[in-house]
């Protein structure tokens, strides 16, 4: 079944799992994003973007440049000169309007589909699995009655390895560029003769009728992107760079009679090489390792076939979790591109994006560890690594550097640490793992600090992290909030007033009382769940005490931390309450909301019910739930960065998606099903295309923030692709909402559907076995859970006891 | 009398002290610097570039893109739609052909003449004195026989203030932007509601018919700079920009009848606030500083008197040396464009140019206090202020912060210091500036350490510049190098070999032995001077102590410095000689040659001759000297970063012209007058306009960087205008081969000047007098000095003596 949906710009192709955009000039460039095994590209609806090497700052192939007129200049272009008209198949640069022009973003690959002058062209971009090379296959047919010869050149600009002194240091960077060519191969080797041991190639199967290296020679010094003065001249210049900019451009002139067509792969290629393998003669690159790469992809026969493994991968990952709800939209969220999205933000973290330049920041180590939660089902291994490398960055103290660089998996001290939730995290990502695979064996394994190579178990970093919250408590008993809690932009300790410090790593207050609600929430929820992981290791003691200090935190938040309607937000440096009624601005935030329900907390007194209620009543709006309320109308110093945006942008009072999902499981806490679906669709992209000349952003996956009631531009997303929201999202349709959930001793069936539904089914691949679930809503004969027609007392199908194909039923009432 | 030295690309107009460039299409933007009091602008020859108060880095006010395609892309542009012609006075962005265009760089301002269709455009872009704002005049005359109806627009891209965060951390800067809009003035005020005191603003003197502080709404997404669509429809949309990017465009529609003209005044200006005269209503800005700065120039007479106010300065600032030789572009060199970038290396060090992005560093120690040596004599109370700061960066040990912000006048901890040579230069600056004005107080200054505000002398600040070295020496005796000398690039403690490291910050190995021979030399010449300081004090004990020193240290370079032919440059780590006949490559260094002997050592044994001969030998070609020789081919980890080059660029044997100057003032020691000036003219650009394709930088300035014999492009300069070749040229041009050279007592005529000369005049300005010096080559009925008629022993003009004006003759034998 096919569902095209047209929005103005594109339309979804869910047999295809591709989003089709039907013009070049969307209302921002729409990106995809290619490869998950390391080797990384971001790429436009245009062919604009660059790519990189596990770090987007540190090994940056391919130069970009954000924030540019025009946005989005940069890219693999390859440009076509057919009788004088110059044109791209992503239809740009060049200004040439087409006659046709589609692309085609999929999972993992990008295909673009253009005609001008009945000569029709198609590129198909995608990085092959486990392989550290962007390869592009370019078919060009002849669809007129006339012969056609065609000018083809391709091109791409080499970013200088490191992409921050790539943009900083002219005078070092336009002396080093180098290059080294070999007939079809075109080398980039800048400071591969000194400190590096890595190079990078751009290459094709078919012999080359010229090429450049040098960008001013193909460009030409006052030309744009959109028509380099080669292209112009439908003549290359074999041109060799020497400092500059160096750059790689193939030039083919193609004879294509009526009717034909001609098919050429190129590759973008890097390759690492041994120190004492480097060369093959002074001061002659060992090609080796390039052309050996190039041979798994150098026909048509081959590159189709590495599509075709992986479309087979992208497959086998979705089908862990397939499900069927009355509601399309739905569907084809959980079941393709909120998934797709999840390891888009498992590779990435917070790191590479059209809005995050790939230089400012590594990894987050709150980010990792709630990515996974929505990545886990799909490749555990990688998960499991990824626990292990974070776990890795925390100090023996139990608390955490912030960021981590992926190149050398070591904390980020220009960011630092003491953000306090941070730690915490650590139980969530830990505790989602065991319960998708059974895997104990994570909690043994030895890893050392950051500050102390001596290795203890990962659980005993759990441990350290759970301790680090329970032994940095504040006068009210809740804990200090460090440089901030989940949101960086509240800073209680920074008390700045110089525009040049940044609010994130300026030295804050030391010795400070303030303190966080949103940490009293988090550390009752995951501290259950380290109660849970004491007691399956049958740590009882442990499991006790642990206990004891969350039910004092319960106690401390409900005699401290509620405000009469709502829960505070925070205690400042001062001891004065944050998010009060009594406050003039910033009355109510949603975040302690959130992670006070979810814990648990007031759900028998009411409380809890009262504050979801106050949050439908003073957050929600027409586009989601904004993070405060009212918005802060001046900068209070107390409050930090917060108070630094214009109202109803980012953390003032903007729709901070990443935390929606969070009243969405805490109203499925309440049984308030229809409220909660109500508050997914909202933030959810797939619903909103008739919004999408205000929304702005990619159709097909979440931002970050979307711009709040109280913003000039309300409903104007911003920073799509790399946020929170997409795996916490997906966490709560499937686990909270459908209702099905890993636990450790098997699948958890509790779904909290909206009232409309007649039911839905969930294919679910889990541990050993797979369930075909079916839940009835409305059930009016049965009740409960039914496994291959048996009734199972509870909400848990047991996995030891299944290794097949099993089907589940569920039967609700309304 | 007017030369107009014609070049491919433009001329000298000596008579109005400007270079006329006649193409947009330079080989490489060819810029001026506009500013001299705080508020600078960097302009090319098309408009492009951009301003920024104070620090390039913190204070950045609109948004320029380093290295982009096309290359300079982003300035202040006035866009003209003249019937659907669009085009800028400027030549670019816009890509239309002009029927005539001129740009002339002046002193201060640049001047750009562009005629289309029969309407002429004259606009006229300065920073008037003492003014915190860029003011432009554009004049526009119909010639034609018909009515014209005119679309102007201005514009200006805003940069969110810091530079460097500008281009990097967009996820929060697509949401900060705020404009505010009354009239004809566009204030730009990101920021300002929180931390920041000031804002900007782009207005002008006449009423306007629309305006744009948006950026997508004027250029449009997918628009160039050379075609916004607001022009293209020949209409502003009035738009306010919320977040994303915030500019500046007035719309004027003109009305313009045959042989009429329209002239209007713009001013993109700067102001601070205090902190209780932020605002004049919630959340609006205090206008009245802006208003008032504006009346300074809102009128076309009020501007043209601004203009008048800054030629008259430049034409006293020049006036203090004016040469008369038969070289006429030695004369212009002297004259006008040599001391120009002298007030510019002063202002910016190396922060702020083309090749220098601002963002990178701040003001070096050791180039700052060079640059002063060209400019002291026109502004010596800003240099005595600069002394003074820099001495605030020294460390009690008597080291120094490498680097300090002009903003916050603080060392740049990222950098940090252990650079050793650094000290010494405060020895050459102080003494330069207490020669020139006999101000000896400067030494009494109480100055804090910054490691200590405990204040103590300056003199104090040179003494333990001193003994950082004299008590810092290796085991030859020689001084130990540190991080590096004044070859930041020869870094003989760093060992590095991961390319994510800077040879510049990255941890150095400690205790090391390497040791400097430039140091060496150094220490001598400005250890001397120190002593002749003590000596002028009367603290003859402190003076004979380290006269001492220096002894030993002239003994160490003759027992441990010498290689035979030449000076080694080094000891490594490993104790091994660096820059000996030994060495596979780098077997002959420039630095320390110049050094040594402009410090006198081997002048009487015949060692300074011989390693002169070496110089010459070894190390000059066609377009100067190069560092060393011969070439890395291959990555030296024992000496960093000089190996990283490729060969025959930068430190790897490219001609790096700042230390040229050193062998030319060398060879005037001893009297090769003819070797001298041929060095001193090799990378003079002004006797380059031959190889302008070629050499590529403005043929008005110097460049850093000539591109050596073992380059793929011998003779291409690089990374022009900030470069200590400006202050040491001149230095070496004027005190060295004309001879005028001031000292504590009087002005020295020393001149060694080549043989085909009869002789030179200068008219110099020196303390209380103004002497007008006739030098008379080949001389053969006197020899020596008169002033006024009379016969003076020796070569000094005691300046005790004269407070007019005075005729002085100077009789030499050729």
């Amino acid at each position: 079944m096919t569902h095209k949906s047209e929005t103005s710009y594109g339309y979804f192709d869910d047999d295809n799992k591709e989003f089709v955009i039907t013009s070049p000039y969307t209302p921002l460039p729409w990106i995809n994003y290619l490869g998950n095994d390391g080797f990384y590209g971001l790429i436009s609806n245009t062919a604009g973007g660059y790519c990189f090497y596990k770090d987007a700052k540190f090994r940056r192939l391919t130069r970009y440049r954000y924030n540019n007129v025009p946005m989005d200049s940069g890219g693999r272009y390859f440009y076509i000169n057919d009788g004088g008209v110059i044109w791209n198949p992503g239809g740009r640069p060049s200004e040439t309007q087409l006659d046709f022009y589609q692309c085609r973003h999929g999972l993992g690959y990008s295909k673009f589909i253009a005609r001008k002058n009945q000569l029709q062209a198609e590129l198909t971009v995608t990085i092959p699995l486990q392989m550290n090379a962007e390869v592009y296959k370019l078919k060009l047919t002849n669809t007129s009655k006339q012969h056609k010869r065609i000018g083809l050149f391709s091109f791409i600009e080499w970013c200088l390895w490191n992409a921050q002194t790539d943009g900083e240091n002219f005078q070092r960077n336009l002396s080093t560029g180098e290059v080294e060519i070999d007939g079809n191969f075109l080398f980039h080797k800048t400071e591969y003769r000194e400190r590096r041991n890595h190079y990078a190639f751009f290459t094709c199967n078919k012999d080359i009728d010229g090429f450049d290296t040098d960008r001013d020679a193909f460009i030409g010094m006052y030309n744009g992107f959109e028509r380099p003065q080669a292209v112009d001249k439908n003549q290359s210049s074999n041109s060799v760079a020497h400092g500059w900019s160096p750059i790689a451009s193939h030039h083919h002139k193609l004879d294509l009679a009526p009717g034909h067509s001609e098919e050429i792969v190129f590759m973008l290629g890097y390759c690492e090489l041994e120190q004492t393998n480097k060369w093959q003669a002074l001061n002659q690159i060992n090609q080796s390792p390039a052309r050996d790469l190039f041979t798994h992809v150098d026909t048509s026969q081959k590159f189709d076939h590495q599509c075709k493994r992986l479309r087979s991968y992208w497959q086998a990952c979705l089908s862990i979790c397939q499900v069927e709800t009355p509601d399309v939209k739905f569907n084809r969220s959980v079941n393709i591109w909120n998934q797709y999205q999840n390891m888009v933000t498992f590779n990435m973290s917070r790191s590479a994006s059209y809005y995050e330049s790939g230089i400012g920041r590594g990894m987050g180590f709150r980010d990792s560890h709630q990515d996974t939660i929505g990545f886990t089902h799909i490749a555990p291994t990688a998960v499991r690594q990824r626990l292990l490398d974070l776990s890795a960055t925390q100090k023996q103290d139990g608390s955490a550097y912030h960021q981590y660089q992926p190149l050398t998996k070591k904390g980020n001290a220009d960011i630092g640490g003491n953000f306090n939730d941070d730690p915490m995290w650590m139980i969530l990502g830990t505790a989602n793992y065991i319960k998708e695979t059974g895997d104990w064996s994570i909690l043994d394994e030895a890893i050392p600090f950051d500050d102390n190579s001596q290795a203890e178990s990962h659980f005993e970093h759990l441990r350290r992290a759970f301790y680090h919250i329970a032994n940095k408590l504040g006068p009210h008993g809740l804990p200090l909030i460090g440089r901030a809690d989940w949101n960086d932009c509240l800073n209680l300790n920074c008390y700045s007033n110089d525009p040049n410090e940044s609010f994130q790593t300026t030295e804050h207050k030391q010795d400070s009382v303030a303190e966080s609600l949103m940490i009293a929430g988090q550390f009752v929820l995951y501290g259950q769940e380290f109660v849970r992981l004491c007691e399956q290791l049958d740590k009882l003691q442990e499991a006790k005490i642990a206990q004891a200090h969350i039910d004092n935190m319960v106690k401390a938040v409900e005699d401290h931390g509620w405000d009469g309607q709502w829960f505070l937000r925070a205690y400042d440096a001062n001891g004065n309450a944050i998010g009060s009624h009594k406050n003039e601005e910033g009355q109510i935030f949603i975040e302690s909301q959130g992670f006070c329900v979810m814990a648990g907390i007031g759900i028998e007194n009411g409380k809890a019910q009262s504050a979801l209620d106050s949050v439908e009543k003073h957050l929600a709006c027409d586009f989601g739930i904004v993070l405060q309320q009212p918005a802060f109308s001046r900068y209070h110093i107390e409050l930090g960065e917060i108070s630094s945006y214009p109202p109803g942008y980012k953390e003032n009072a903007g729709i901070f998606c990443h935390n929606n999902p969070w009243i969405c499981i805490s109203e499925t806490m309440l049984g308030r099903a229809d409220k909660a679906m109500a508050y997914y669709q909202r933030i959810n992209p797939i619903y909103l295309q008739d919004l999408q000349q205000t929304h702005k952003t990619e159709p097909y996956v979440y931002s970050q923030m979307i711009a709040g009631k109280d913003a000039a531009t309300p409903g104007q997303a911003k920073n799509s692709w790399l946020t929170g929201t997409a795996a916490w999202s997906y966490y709560a349709a499937v686990q909270y909402i459908l209702g099905v959930r890993p636990d450790y001793h098997g699948l958890i069936i509790a779904p909290c559907i909206p009232n409309e539904w007649a039911g839905f089914s969930v294919k679910r691949k889990f541990r050993q076995a797979e369930y075909h679930i079916r839940v009835h809503n409305h059930a009016t004969d049965k009740r409960g859970l039914y496994v291959d027609g048996q009734f199972v007392e509870g909400q848990q199908i047991e996995y030891t006891k299944y290794q097949q194909t099993h089907k589940v039923d569920y039967y609700k009432s309304a």
